[in-house]
């Protein structure tokens, strides 16, 4: 059994990351820290596993990780991860990192968004971006991985296909995008208090998510050039799930079967992206609790616009299950070990 | 007190027609009708209004509309408002149809896209399409009125300042519109199940929705050409509401500022259009249960985008209060009466 | 036009207050006060009214509330009330106070259940109980009304009839209480954070809710006797709504009929109490947005046991529904005077 | 590899097997059926997961069950399961049927709850009540277990230690359940069309649930006596979940930690049952997903009475999951094989 830990274990990836170990067979879960639950018992963070999962949450400390893990999931804020991660890395652990700090190759573009200097770039450049359907082998090869954002993996597995063909006019690019409430963490505010978010639909951060220079920097570097688009994210009055709405127009002519094979073959050999048969369309309940990615495509044969729909539960292949799926790739396992659970629904 | 009639009295629309009309204080509700609840009470219909609303359902009766009523709402669903509308026009009565029977103009697109051919044709040049905000004056001297479908209320009131000056890249257009359950009506149904409909989000008739056409040709008199765009609906878990978020490039370059000008002339003297001024941005909370459109301005300056965002009730200024709206043109009232119950959150 | 101020404007009473009181045409709001808003506009504060309502939230201070109001609403919490109401009716402004401070005539009780001494005592049996249907007449005469809170609204309404007669056998009574989660305020909290309150259903303060002494003394009251029960509050996945389920035997033996016959009495001149015919069942959504209580009653004939069910919307009939209901008695207008909105259903 | 079939797939209980099952590395699924779906793929029917199952359903046939499958889980809706059970028991096939059918040892009662007469009357004296905390044994060595309802599930496990013991005063005791919307199962109706049933709390069926008289049949049974106490059910706008908050008196005096004495050693054997320590209290979302059941005890010392709360998932230990804790007894695996998945929270 390989040992593995969890450092920030309180949020809602902590408490994703311990469900999906649970029920992973070849790893054993060794050491968990936590800042505000130093001392405490797993189910008094996490109380739906209270009688079932009982491990004492330890201040950080890269001694006790060394002593007690071989690799370590980081679950921190972004801001914070960044000072922990290359002390790990250094100390020959593998981490696989699930804040922002080490997805973007571009420390001037960290500081734009994130509104903080990167005080590790050198680590930018090592790190894998952990999209195992762009990066499968060089994840088997890393010792840290970047575990990308929710709306990036929705966004990313949308568009790969065309963008790696260079069949996409960018300037026409537009992606409309909803996620479930989850996604913005398990600190309460206005913005998620029940009484405010149910029966309401939102925009936020229009057009200035920072998710966007992630989804660009990863697009351009299929398509071979920079790139730009709009991206609107939307607060949808439910817990789990990512739905992408893609709007682009290709810059050569194609019909919907021909999009279909594209995006077939390049799937090929990803377990986790299910391309749904018409006139199946995608809900973000065909993925919830699972590691799937669910992918709709539709010509608009009025406007010749495609439209790409992609499904994910952002606390799964958005999240924890991807840096599982990562785990599995780094520790030379069945890339799927673990995460064969089938979506919940209803 | 004039006298009013709600033809087809059964659905949500029958029902808030209901409570919009009981606070009306210059109208008296003298006549409704049912086919599935002949002979039975208000109540037993609509049991949220047990004990405080009693009037028997009649079956329909040219006869005894006219009899009964100066004014009336046909609520029957698309395909019968045609065969019930010309009669009591005929009879002098003055109707405000919520059916999209009579909205297009041409018989063709009607056909296609609601699947059946339309029988009484000479009656889609009379009907005044009944958006207040786009056609006051003809809706004051019209005596039929074909009250806007849901999606086309949000999306035109978004799009109409612009449209109107021309300003529009009409091949960059994108809608991209979510709506809360109740635009689907009150007959259960698989897709409307709540185990299956709650947690989950969903688009649906990708591309291929019956307001296309109806919100094609608003746009097109607008801008005094022809038009096509891409729209694509989508499901909230949620009761009422509808955002739509419009993304478009303008024909001239425009700062944010200069945008905003051109709708705060544009509805200087609508009393349900709200401006809100950034940061505020729309949520479909605004408007809960009450007859206003609130909209958000933004430029996205990396693309040079714009993303216009409106919020409806989609049963109040999406239905029945923007009828109520014109029955009060209609009938020389002052254009607020009864509508300005403010929006209930939370 | 009668002028009236509201203390504390900031939560949700408030903002239900202002909703309410700007449907009523023989009052006029000159006067509100908030402390974390000072100096902010209401729509600032309650962004659903942008641009509907336009008015700047003063600091608190008695000689402002004397110079511009003829009556106010007290929403401030409970503990700071106390020492502001007296203030205000000493300078002979009727005050409707919407905290539990004035509620309870015991002030030992009210150190026990809500923690802190009472600093007023003397106006405890100043105060008269705001439950409309019980002491309409003192309310009437009185310049200080306790409005009630909203699970003894639900309790007292649900139980009243039969404790007047004193047929209730008091060890047998259990009410089991279901509430939405605006009745736990507008402060964010883990309790209230969407993630973890939506797809969940639980008990709270179970025993040992701060309503109970409250409604124990009203029903003492009633029966002329010292009476105890047991209470449990539940919380509901949902915004408005309160169903107490109240479970008891009879001293005297009784058919259904005998009882609804009781109810139908007693209630024969409530305006706001709405009394089902069977097979017709309560549902929350029966009273929502409107300051009705519904009520249903059932015999259990395989137990002898009675069952009484009663729905209000906990904002309105359970809040400041009933404080509006309160300042007609106070004012002498008619009782349901801007109090007629119907349920907002679906 | 065990070859298991499921008869009637169609509904939720089936697509909650398959999702077990599908986990569960010692059975092997050979055999569908469906009456509304022969033919068609199961991903057709569940489509969250398709490109994950694929499997035919078949009409159903005695001759193929026998020669595909060494256990069936019977999924038929009550009144149809008593005419399919018998066939397959008598050719040697172990059955777990979740239906009705054979939870009530008395024709006389089903006739009377049911409302039809019951054509399998030899049956019911030979099928084992399928509660593992209280039948383990007999369930080991059965062919045929009755898989119990939902909310008995629920009851029964608050109740069994002190019902076992002879310590509860039946007439004092009420159970108040609240279930989620998936245990009114797949078929769309407008008592839960999503816009009814959101933002809305219900009761139903008040103390005339079927399930009342398997929940005394079963207290009777741990009683030695016959009992009778009230039930009433509730609606909880959500998917999942169960909780029953339950009151009585003891016939004894007793403190909360005798209490909670009596259960730890009651359940001290059970994997499943998790027993809360204070102050922890139950929540739904502790077992969402999951084959748990935790409970909460609290005396109310001002009344004397306990209040014992259950939470289970409906679909899970209320039906399938518990199903497939029964099949692991029958066969001689491990209890908790295939049902070791932790609750998915948020």
């Amino acid at each position: 059994m390989v040992r593995v830990g969890i450092i920030g274990v309180t949020g809602y990836t902590g408490s994703e990351l311990l469900r999906i170990i649970h029920a992973h067979d070849q790893v054993e879960l060794t050491y968990v820290t936590s800042h505000s639950f130093t001392g405490r018992n797993l189910s008094d963070i996490h109380p739906q596993y209270s009688g079932l999962m009982e491990m004492v949450c330890h201040p950080f400390s890269v001694e006790e990780a060394i002593e007690k893990t071989d690799l370590v999931f980081c679950a921190l804020p972004h801001g914070e991860a960044m000072h922990t991660v290359p002390l790990l890395t250094r100390a020959g652990i593998k981490v696989v990192d699930l804040s922002a700090d080490f997805r973007l190759k571009d420390k001037v573009l960290y500081q734009e968004w994130y509104g903080k200097e990167h005080i590790a770039p050198d680590y930018l450049g090592k790190a894998v971006y952990g999209l195992p359907e762009l990066y499968r082998e060089k994840i088997k090869e890393t010792t840290l991985v970047a575990n990308p954002g929710c709306y990036p993996t929705s966004v990313l597995l949308a568009l790969a296909p065309l963008a790696h063909k260079g069949m996409i006019c960018w300037e026409t690019l537009v992606v409309d995008a909803k996620s479930g409430t989850s996604g913005a963490g398990r600190n309460p505010s206005q913005f998620l208090h029940y009484p405010e978010c149910t029966e309401n639909f939102r925009p936020y951060r229009v057009a200035a998510h920072q998710h966007t220079p992630e989804m660009e920097q990863e697009l351009g570097r299929l398509a071979g050039e920079e790139i730009t688009f709009t991206f609107v994210p939307h607060l949808v009055p439910m817990i789990r799930g990512i739905l992408s709405t893609v709007y682009l127009k290709s810059v050569v002519s194609m019909e919907e079967d021909e999009l279909w094979s594209i995006y077939d073959k390049f799937y090929a050999n990803d377990p986790f992206v299910r391309l749904l048969v018409p006139p199946l369309m995608v809900e973000t309940k065909y993925v919830y609790g699972s590691n799937y990615c669910a992918l709709s495509l539709k010509k608009d044969s009025r406007t010749g616009r495609f439209i790409i729909i992609s499904v994910i539960d952002n606390l799964v292949k958005g999240a924890a299950g991807q840096a599982v799926q990562n785990m599995n790739l780094m520790l030379g396992f069945e890339e799927t070990t673990g995460l064969e659970m089938l979506p919940l629904r209803p």
